[in-house]
Formats: C-alpha cells, sequence, structure tokens
C-alpha cells in the first residue's frame, strides 16, 4: 500500500524531517507534537498506527512499542505548505512519557486552564 | 510585563525557534504551526495576539497585520520538553493565507474528511 501514496506535496526539511501534530480525534485535544521522516510517514499511513522519528535516539519510533500507548490513526493531514503534519488519532493511553494525557500540560503563569 | 515571563523552561532550537501550534479555543480545530523566536513569544505574552517569526520573510511577524485576521492569545501551554508551543486563540479570520479556515485543509487520499 505504502507504494501507492503520493508524497509529493510534502517538503521534509533539510534534517529530512517533518513536524507533525497528534490530535485527539475524540476529545480534540492536541497531544504532542514529534518529528517524521519519510519512511515514518509511509508507515503511519501503512499500519495507521503512529511511527515517528526519534531525534534524541535517532531510529524510527512506533508511538507506544515500549507503553502500550499505541496511536491509532484515523487521517492524515498535511497544511498549506506541505511542511507539516496533522494526524487525528485514537489514543490507546497518554500521550506524554510523564503519564499526563497530553505533552501540553503547562501554561505560562497568570493564564486560565485549558478546557 | 514581558520582563516578568520565565522563558527558562522553553528550549528555543539552534536557529534560536520553537514550532508554535495555533488551536481555536472555540471549536478545537488545530489552525496553523508557525515558528517564534524568543522575542516573538514574549510580543504574544505581552499584547495577546499572536506573533511569529517569519522564515521565509526573516522578520518578526504579527499574525493579521495585513489581513486583519489577528489571532488573540488565550493560553499558551508549552510541552513536556519545552520545546513546542500550543497557543489557544481566537481567531479573527481564516488562519490561512489561501482563506481556509485551517492550513490543514487537505488530507491523503483514502482517508475519512476531518470533522
Amino acid at each position: 500500500m505504502a507504494e501507492t501514496v503520493n508524497l509529493s506535496e510534502i517538503k521534509f526539511g533539510p534534517d529530512g524531517l517533518i513536524p507533525a501534530i497528534a490530535q485527539d480525534i475524540n476529545t480534540s485535544e492536541v497531544l504532542m507534537m514529534a518529528y517524521m521522516n519519510r519512511e515514518a510517514l509511509l508507515k503511519t499511513i501503512e499500519t495507521r498506527r503512529a511511527h515517528y522519528w526519534s531525534r534524541s535516539k535517532q531510529r524510527l519510533w512506533l508511538k507506544g512499542s515500549t507503553s502500550g500507548n499505541f496511536q491509532e490513526v484515523r487521517s492524515v493531514f498535511y497544511d498549506c505548505d506541505g511542511d507539516t503534519l496533522l494526524l487525528l488519532v485514537e489514543p490507546k493511553g497518554p500521550a506524554c512519557h510523564t503519564g499526563e494525557r497530553s505533552c501540553f500540560y503547562r501554561a505560562f503563569a497568570g493564564q486560565p486552564e485549558k478546557g
């Protein structure tokens, strides 16, 4: 299936990576942002499970492979410039390694709480 | 006010930039992703209007300064690594230069429509 995916509109950066935002398809909460290379994007589309490129470990990373917190991918959108991705996902557990549902659990002081 | 903002948890990249996701606080739609430098982030917090760093024009960019489509910023979240921002905004018009409400208006074929 991956062979049929047309990536011609997608612009990977000079490092071969593109930022990918994961949003919970049910709650609409923005869960995390990580990076994909070409292989990660193709595997994500092919398997319908989010794969990223770990910049710290410099390797392909199937989200949930150790935690079990997979992200089942329902849609992959790309923006007008083709340089950012938006995944609508069904998360099988917290997105954040801290155990928080979303990685965005802190705001600048003096601001109202989210949600 | 900007002087009192503590940016010690925020990690700007080697290029001095951090990605910032803008989400509509009312509809929860992810509108766009752009980049901020330190000045853009401080101005955003200070004025409560989204400012970005235009990588193509290499200058500070007040979103809406030409189009009128300002983004009134209600909250600024940062993620667990401090290397991505999430703005909850009240958009005064379409986020996208194409006139679309969100920049993420295209998905890979064979996938269900968003929303």
